[in-house]
């Protein structure tokens, strides 16, 4: 990597906000409000913004970036999978007691359920993390899909990994103002307590969290180098017709690079049915 | 282009979803709400939501994806930036009126301004989009710059736009749950109201037009051809060794964008400035 030290910049102040925000949402549920528990009560609730500012916020946006990260590039592409899937299986895990939590306190309280515009995008944005989660591991670790499809589907993947991430932020931001609004009755929130102050600070830290992976995620430059096959055609000089390419046009690059990763697995399949046969026929 | 057809297909989408969120906006403030005026009250505070939907969400995504109608493409580059400037100013201009109808309200009702998180990210949204369009103009419309500067700043311009296009979004669905929780008294936003549902899909739509117009942004295969300068290389055949270039590695096609578009503007530049001398010389 070029730019080890600028990465490693930006990923400190992304791990820093991360736990700032986790942080930030223990100390408002357990020194500004009623703590934890499970007991149908506020208490409950507040697993709510816990648990998703832990889980659907920080452990996917780990989830997103866990590639990027240089010290795991000894890993196979196949750990890093599981590794990637795994954190993400976690923060819907989370995600989904998170929601049960709201729904046990709005039934106990004769609150109704999925009424306002954060419950409405909340549950899309569970339910396509679930379809997401899904489609991912039956498309990319189930050794089943055919390259064309992988392929064909990269480019989705990867948008929808970045909106869901977006939303989840989004609907957190609205989540903290409806119970900012309805949690402070003396005083209002419109007097600004320290409670507001404090947990209006907690949303900043989301959205420049958000910042910060999606640059990390975006930056091509900050990629695993195995994945980046035809940097070796550099190196090759002339005479390499059949394999040294032009460049391609600029319309063709970002879904080249879903291309170029299904190559790679291309190849690595390729030599491990060779082996394979090689085996068989010894 | 090669795939014309997507792109009018997801164009049309976001431009029925853009124009349905105007006409959802509008229904509420005058069908369900105060009207529009501008009398320090409600009526006032109205232009708030209507504004922001028209000009911060709407101009500003059409604004984005400028570059990308290929009816635009016989248009020079030096247009397309003047309208693309243009409409981002209008859009600022609208968001500021927008942001004063609200301060207008707030002091006539004595409601304190900017206690919110609503408002601090709304203001923070604001201030970024003027620094951004300075910047812009500055960068890429005065001739002043040198190409280094608008090659190393290109990424940061790119991104940021598309994060404040993303935050403005946000920051109105946070806005809208502010307005249904204060504005609904009997029956209240937990009633659910026709007025809390409808506007609720105001909510949903807003994302679904995030949803389509960063698609269309983030697609390279739909970019002006005009920009794609090394596309002509596929048919130079053999001995363009000078010219021709090997695939870049994966980790700098991103930032390649931004060179090839800078290289654009400096053949261009190049260009006239031989045309100059030319003409001066004769």
């Amino acid at each position: 990597m070029e730019d080890f030290t600028q990465f490693l910049v930006v990923f400190s102040m992304a791990a820093a906000v991360g736990v700032l925000s986790t942080v930030f949402v223990l100390t408002w549920v357990l020194h500004f409000k009623e703590g934890l528990g499970w007991d149908g009560g506020l208490a409950e609730f507040n697993w709510h913004p816990v648990l998703m500012v832990i889980g659907f916020v920080s452990l996917q946006g780990l989830a997103i970036i866990i590639y990027r990260l240089p010290w795991t590039w000894h890993c196979s592409k196949l750990t890093m999978k599981f590794i990637h899937a795994g954190l993400n299986l976690l923060a819907f895990i989370l995600a989904v007691v998170s929601v049960v939590a709201v729904f046990d306190f709005h039934n106990g309280a004769k609150i109704p359920n999925m009424y306002s515009l954060h419950s409405w995008l909340g549950i899309g944005a569970v339910v396509m993390y679930c379809l997401q989660l899904v489609l991912g591991v039956g498309m990319y670790l189930i050794p089943l899909a055919p390259i064309s499809w992988k392929v064909a589907f990269m480019p989705f993947h990867v948008y929808s990994g970045l909106f869901l991430f977006t939303s989840v932020i989004a609907v957190s931001l609205m989540g903290i103002t409806e119970k900012l609004i309805f949690g402070l009755k003396d005083p209002k929130y419109k007097d600004s307590p320290p409670e507001a102050i404090f947990v209006n600070f907690l949303g900043v830290f989301l959205v420049v969290f958000g910042v910060l992976i999606l640059w990390i995620a975006t930056r091509t430059s900050w990629k695993r180098p195995s994945e980046q096959i035809p940097h070796t055609l550099h190196t090759n000089g002339e005479g390499e017709e059949d394999t040294a390419k032009v460049v391609p046009p600029l319309s063709e690059q970002v879904e080249e690079i879903a291309v170029l990763e299904a190559d790679v697995e291309l190849s690595a399949e390729i030599r491990r049915r060779n082996n394979k046969l090689d085996t068989e026929d010894n």
